[in-house]
């Protein structure tokens, strides 16, 4: 059967998910339907910059054709601790706690998705990647199936291709799976841990207290597998698993 | 009756309706709810920067709180000629020609109204105000009703303040207007023409032929008032108009 290729774009951070997510995209193809990868990360002005040179290597990794970072500045206004410096990031926080954390920057997947819509019409994809991911995550309201719900109606009127009818569509597979699951997934695809990063200080190593770090963390413990990042300290709850590894 | 203000967010370009638009949501407030007025204007590497010296001015005049320029850059990919230097803007384009020009910019207006959610729910705005138009446009399918009625229902999701029932509005009083309309509203408002810039090309005069130029200067004939902006030349239609002035 005579091969042909599909754009895609996706959205990557250079953490668990969104790298777990490029691998996905890479490989998930019909064998005669490849996918075009184009990968787009957002430089924002976020306190856990490192990321940015994990999503340049992930890109790397995973063969893509083409990988874009959009520099904009959301320190202007603020209104998050990943964007405030004087804003202190919560370490050592319940994962059990179902507040939304002040590491929320507003909007922030709205503006993502406008920009990966912006690129996907540019270039003629027909589909745009995001990890969003609604079990093991900080309660953010712009991660939840609702909301790219209502973005994917928004898709079909926010675009030419979209009112002409070729609507790009918006690929969740993450959404429903655990962190566990998800480091699953990561050992089947081959994911290379070491090349990212999900720590929001940003530091030479993780702090392994933060809400990104003790959820990673959380995932790899109960899939059995060992994060090869290097780690400050550990949360509570992982020097119980911690035993399991 | 006690005066209490709310924050207000506003799209400025610093073309004729983003800056009649700074000028009405200045002023339209009830006497004991005054809007203070948090203006945002984005540097995307558009074909015109120009625009940007006037928004600055109209901030100034309208006398907004805040002027915030966000700069990204939308050159990456193009596909537009506003930002891509080897496509040609349109010049004598007949405003009856119902085809969406090559000046569409690849979801600009989600991009913009994604910033300016952003900014709103970080300083606690109430509304957002866009310029657009439906009326005399160029047929962008991001100025349209349906479009925004749509992006409002995704604010709902979109942000925590939304989730909590507290829905950041969007206000698009220039949305039914004519060109000429929106003219005489700007008479009324006092608008300072002589500070904004419309036309593509971003010249040192105005080219007086590409559909924003074309369109600006219909207005201006239609209401019966004299554009004080230079023009290097004027559109066929306003040989006939220009008798009238």
């Amino acid at each position: 059967m005579k091969q042909t290729f599909k754009n895609v774009v996706v959205l990557l951070s250079g953490g668990l998910d969104s790298s777990t997510l490029a691998y996905l995209a890479a490989k998930e193809s019909k064998s005669y339907l490849q996918n075009r990868v184009f990968i787009l990360t957002f430089d924002y002005g976020q306190r856990h910059k490192k990321e940015l040179e994990c999503a340049k290597k992930i890109s790397r990794e995973v063969g893509a054709v083409e990988h874009q970072v959009v520099k904009f500045d959301l320190t202007l206004w603020g209104g998050s601790s990943l964007t405030e410096k004087d804003k202190k990031v919560p370490q050592k926080r319940k994962l059990t706690d179902k507040s939304i954390p002040n590491t929320y920057v507003p909007a922030r997947n709205t503006i993502f998705l406008s920009f990966a819509l912006a690129y996907a019409e540019a270039i003629n994809a027909e589909e745009i990647y995001i990890g969003v991911n609604s079990v093991d995550y900080s309660g953010y309201v712009d991660c939840r199936r609702p909301f790219i719900n209502k973005f994917q109606e928004l898709i079909k009127l926010a675009t030419v291709a979209g009112v002409k009818g070729r609507v790009i569509k918006i690929k969740t597979p993450l959404m429903n799976l655990s962190k566990a699951g998800i480091v699953k997934l990561g050992k089947k695809l081959g994911v290379n841990w070491s090349l990212t990063w999900s720590c929001y200080l940003g530091g030479k190593k993780a702090c392994g207290l933060c809400d990104s770090c003790q959820l990673r963390l959380k995932g790899f413990a109960l899939a059995g597998i060992k994060d090869p990042l290097k780690y400050k300290e550990f949360p509570p709850f992982y020097k119980i698993n911690l035993k399991k590894l």
